[in-house]
C-alpha cells in the first residue's frame, strides 16, 4: 500500500474557523491527514484515498484543537485561591510562596504531572508555559509534556529585582541558568521547546532583559511576558522606566517586543502608541478574561486589537484564572466581551461564537506556527466530541453550529473522546 | 431509645453563612438534626446525643444546599444556544418556539426529569420554577421535583398580550387555568408549591395582572416575575404605562410587587423610587449574573440593593444563563462584581467569597422562611462535599476557607457526595 504511506483517514462532523469570525464546517466529511498534517477536507471521498481505512467517529465533531497561550504551570495548586485580592497582593500572598516551593523538583514533578494530565483532560493541545526561575524544575515541566504528546513552548523564569529572596536571582546566575536551560532543552523535543520569559518588567533589570534578548536572538527563540494587566503595574513601570514613552516601549527598548515571536498576555491597558507598536512587530496578545476577572484587572479591548491587525488568542492565566477548559475561557470571553459592548455605548461589538473559536484554535495557534486551523497544510492537531450526552430531549435536532456553541457552553472533558496531535493520536498520559 | 426519637447527628467540617459577609466554620464538628431541623452545631457532643449514631464524613466539607431563585425549566434544551442575540429577539427566535412544546406532556416529562436530575446532581435543594402556560405541564415538574425530594416554588406562567400566537392565552383562560393549577397542586406535596407567575408585564394585561394578584392573596402564594432586565425591556414597559412612574410600580398598581413574598429576577436597572420600594416591600432580587452577561443585559447592583435593606439571592436563569452548578453562578458573580468595581471607579467594593455563598443559601433561602443556613431551627439542607480530588501535591495543606473556595471555583458535581432536604438524605432520583 504505498499510495496509503503516511496516511489517515477520519470522518464525523467537522468545523473549523479559517479566519476571525469564519466558520466552515463540513458535515459528514472525511479528514485526509499526511504525516502531520491536513491534506484536505472532503464531502466525498477522492477515488485515491478509496483503499485506505476510515476511522469513522460517525455523528461526532472534529474541531481543532485548543491552545492556551499563557498557563503558570507551579500556580496550578493555586486555581481557585486568594481571589479576595488585587494582583500585586495576590502575587505576594499566593503565587509567590507557592513557586518558592519548585526549587524541590519531586514537588514540581508532583504538580506538573497534574498539570500535563488536565491539559490532556480538557483538550488543549498547545500551550505556552511560564515555569518558574527553577531550571531542573522547568526542564522536568517540558520533558512530561512531551512525553504526554502535547506541543508547547516553555520559560524558565528570570526575575533579579523587586521579587522576594525566595525567587530573586542575581542577574548573572538568572542569565546562566537561563542559556544552560536553553542548551539543555532545545533540541530535545519536537513539539516542546523553550520561550525567553522575563516575568515582567518590574521584576528584571534592564542588564537582565538585555541579556535575555541576546539569548533569545542567538539561539532563535521566542518570548513571553506580561503587558498592561492592571493600572498599579502600570504606574509601577512608570516609575521604574520614566524615560520610557510606555509600558510595551520598556520591553522594546531592550529587544523583547517582537523581534523574535513575542506574546504578551493581557493588554488592558495599552494605549494607542503600544497597540500600533504591537501590530508592527507582530507581538501577539493573550487574552485571559477569567483572570482579568477574578483580579479585576479589566476586559481587554479584544475587538479592537484584532482591527489594528494585531494578533490576538486566549489564556488561562492559571492560576489567576482558575478554568483549565478552554471551552470555558472562550464563553468567557464573549461574556466579558458583551459587558465591555454594553460599557462602550454599544459600540465595541461583543464577541460571536465562531470569532471566540477562532481566537483558542487558529489565533493561539498561529504563535506555532501552520497550527489551529484544518486547512490543508496545517498540522492535524484535533479534539473529538461526542456531545450525545448533552442532549436533552430526541426531538430536538441542533444544527452542527448550535452543537458546537452547545459543547463550549456546557460541556466538559467527558465529550472530548479523542485528541491529535501533529497527526498523532494522543492517550491519556500514564503518570 | 426515647432520647434519640428523630435525632440525626452527622460530623464533618461545617461552614455556614449567618449573615451577608460572615463565614462561621466548625471544624470536626456535629450537627444535630432533629426531624428536619438543625438543633445545634458541637465542637464536642453534648452527653445527651452519646448514643445515638453518627454519621460521621470525617474530612468533608459540610455547607448548606444551594437555592436557585430563578430557572426557568422549560428551557432546559436551550442552554448554550443562541447567545449571539440580546433579550428580545432571543425569545422570540429560541425561547418562545421551545416553550410552546411544553403542551405535549410527554416532551414535558422527558425535559423535565432531566431538569429535575441536573438540580439533584449540582447540589440545588430548593429552587423557584418558572413553568411554562400549559398547567398540565407545570403540574408534571412540581411532581417531579417533589418525587426527588427536593423543594421549590413552580410557577404556571400567564401571558395574555404581546405574545407569540402559540403561547397567547385570554385573559379569562389565563386565571381560570391558573386557579386550576392552584387547586391541583397546594396540598398535594409538602416541600413544592405553586407561585404566581406572570411573565413580565409587557405580555400581561392590566386585568390579568389584577387577577393573579386576587388569587396569590386568595390562596396566600408568593409572587415571581421579571424586572428591569434589559434598557429596551424597559423602554417598552414605559410605553405600555405611561400612567406608571416606573416599572416596578407597574407591578406594585396590580398588586403583585410584595403584598405577598415576591422575588423579581435581574434588576439590573432600577431607578433610586424602585430600590425604596423594593426594600420596604421585602421584595427579592434574583441575581443572574450569567443570564446577564450572556444576553448583554448588563451587572446588577447587588450590593447596593443589600446596603438599602432589600434581600437578595442568585438565580441560574437557565437559560438565559447556560450554568446549573449554584457554585458556577457564585463565582460569576463575584467576578461580574469585580468588573463593576472598576466600572464604579472602585466605589462599589465587590463581592467576597462569604458573601456569595450567603447569597447562594441564607440569601435565597430565606424566601423559602428558615432555609439556607445551620442555625438552630433552620431546616436542614445540606450538601457534603468531598473535594480531594481537587487536591494537588500532598504537602499542599488548605484550609477549610480556602477548601470552600477552591469548591466554589473548580469542583463540580463529582465532588457533592451527599445532599440532604429538611434533614432527609435525597438519594438520586430514579428517572
Amino acid at each position: 500500500m504505498v499510495l496509503g504511506k503516511d496516511i489517515a483517514i477520519i470522518k464525523g462532523n467537522i468545523a473549523f474557523t479559517p479566519s476571525f469570525g469564519q466558520l466552515n464546517i463540513a458535515e459528514n466529511s472525511f479528514v485526509v491527514i499526511q504525516g502531520k498534517k491536513v491534506k484536505g477536507i472532503y464531502r466525498a471521498l477522492p477515488a485515491e484515498y478509496r483503499n485506505i481505512p476510515v476511522t469513522d467517529y460517525q455523528d461526532a465533531l472534529i474541531i481543532p484543537g485548543f491552545v492556551d497561550l499563557h498557563f503558570h504551570a507551579p500556580q496550578f495548586a493555586n486555581r481557585g485561591l486568594g481571589f479576595d485580592l488585587e494582583l500585586l497582593p495576590w502575587l505576594e500572598n499566593y503565587t509567590f510562596p507557592e513557586e518558592a516551593k519548585f526549587q524541590d523538583v519531586t514537588y514540581a514533578q508532583a504538580v506538573y504531572k497534574k498539570v500535563v494530565s488536565a491539559l490532556w483532560q480538557w483538550g488543549t493541545t498547545r500551550v505556552v508555559f511560564f515555569g518558574t526561575i527553577h531550571k531542573a524544575a522547568t526542564a522536568k515541566l517540558m520533558e512530561l509534556l512531551a512525553t504526554a504528546g502535547l506541543g508547547g513552548y516553555v520559560g524558565k523564569v528570570n526575575m533579579d529585582r523587586n521579587s522576594p529572596g525566595i525567587l530573586m536571582e542575581t542577574t548573572g546566575q538568572s542569565l546562566l541558568d537561563t542559556e544552560m536551560f536553553i542548551k539543555e532543552t532545545i533540541g530535545r523535543y519536537e513539539l516542546v521547546k523553550p520561550i525567553i520569559t522575563p516575568r515582567f518588567v518590574p521584576t528584571c533589570s534592564p542588564e537582565l532583559m538585555s541579556g535575555i534578548a541576546r539569548l533569545a536572538m542567538q539561539y532563535n527563540l521566542p518570548v513571553q511576558s506580561h503587558l498592561s494587566e492592571n493600572t498599579g503595574e502600570i504606574a509601577w513601570v512608570r516609575e521604574l522606566h520614566p524615560e520610557c514613552q510606555n509600558y510595551a516601549s520598556v520591553y522594546d527598548q531592550f529587544g523583547l517586543f517582537g523581534k523574535q515571536p513575542t506574546v504578551m498576555a493581557h493588554c488592558i491597558y495599552n494605549d494607542d502608541a503600544e497597540l500600533a507598536l504591537m501590530a508592527k512587530n507582530r507581538v501577539y496578545v493573550a487574552h485571559c478574561p477569567y483572570s482579568n476577572s477574578n483580579l479585576a484587572s479589566g476586559i481587554a479591548p479584544v475587538r479592537k486589537c484584532i482591527e489594528q491587525g494585531i494578533p490576538v488568542g486566549l489564556g488561562s492565566d492559571v492560576a489567576g484564572g482558575h478554568e483549565v477548559a478552554m471551552s470555558r475561557v472562550m464563553s468567557m470571553a464573549i461574556e466579558v466581551s458583551k459587558l465591555k459592548w454594553l460599557a462602550s455605548g454599544k459600540k465595541e461589538k461583543f464577541l460571536t461564537i465562531p470569532e471566540a473559536l477562532y481566537l483558542a484554535t487558529k489565533g493561539g495557534g498561529s504563535f506555532f506556527g501552520k497550527v489551529g486551523s484544518f486547512e490543508a497544510g496545517y498540522d492535524f492537531d484535533a479534539l473529538v466530541i461526542d456531545d450525545s450526552s448533552l442532549e436533552v430531549a430526541a426531538s430536538n435536532r441542533y444544527s452542527v453550529e448550535d452543537r458546537l456553541s452547545r459543547f463550549i457552553y456546557i460541556g466538559d472533558h467527558h465529550n472530548i473522546i479523542a485528541r491529535y496531535v501533529a497527526g498523532k493520536k494522543i492517550e491519556k498520559p500514564q503518570f
